[in-house]
């Protein structure tokens, strides 16, 4: 579980309907995966091991090429060795520094 | 009001104290900026226009510069013009798409 | 000159001619800024002071969004302190400690 | 070979030597991958299809994962249906366009 990676798809082309089908499609295939996520505006956050992260990329980037012919993906990883639950944690720690809530 | 971006700082060294104080206070310079923010585990969130963000980055950076010898930043920006509220907007489109409420 | 940073816009749509026309017009202004930089398949690597590439960047910004409604940035900077000639340096260490030249 | 990638990792500890040996350990792991590839200051660019590219990538994080407790990586992806040596092409039609060399 240390890697907390935050994944987003930006499709150039789009062979049917809206970008946004496309990307829900994506979402909806991160849901399914049963690993921890949060849906943010500007990519999905995700954690797991190694494996369970990049095989789920390769899984999205499938979905993807399916409908459009260009695309662009940023891909940030943060690794923690030994670490897990930093999807709460790292935003927990900035509120714990500062003493009070902030937006999330 | 058409961009949104994800911004986030690695510092690879830090004069003081533990990285976090660091990043806390980069998130706190944003706060404090009045923009709308969200925080993320992956990069703190922001709405605004192009001078508005990118002279608040540059602020951030100036924080940081002053406390790090080396450090690493990621900004990815999605512009859309004519369009404010994306923060919000861009998830709810998702979730309106998959008819349900996903893990923000 | 801390600053070492890779630049790349990736417009969804584009108002007229080919995208590949508005990606030469931001290589252009980043040539005429008399920056060193580098052009490379998945940006354009430049190198200055805080100042001299987030005003740059702005510029760039500006010449998109005369052309464009929807487009997406990439921007991740390398700050060292009082360091300058990293585009050079940074592939030159990697290159002294593999003992032999690399596709550049 | 449809993926044009630029892939960094920056290692926030090190457990000896120097953080440009990890770096260099990684770029001589691309570069036996046989896959073509561009060594730039910002990132080592690869071209493939999606699975020999993160396919490298997992490879390259398991020989960063051997030496550093915690790492940050950016991978940006850009993909072109049927299309291969985007490496040269890309920078190629930026010329054409401006109708002169440029730094590379």
């Amino acid at each position: 579980m240390a890697y907390t990676v935050n994944y987003s798809v930006i499709p150039l082309t789009h062979s049917g309907g809206h970008v946004g089908d496309l990307v829900a499609k994506v979402v909806d295939r991160v849901e399914k995966s049963g690993l921890e996520y949060r849906l943010t505006a500007m990519g999905t956050q995700i954690e797991g091991d190694l494996d369970e992260v990049l095989d789920l990329v390769k899984e999205c980037e499938r979905l993807v090429e399916a409908d459009s012919d260009r695309f662009y993906t940023v891909l940030t990883m943060d690794y923690q060795k030994g670490k897990g639950g930093a999807l709460s944690a790292k935003v927990q720690s900035v509120e714990d520094r500062l003493g009070h809530t902030l937006n999330k």
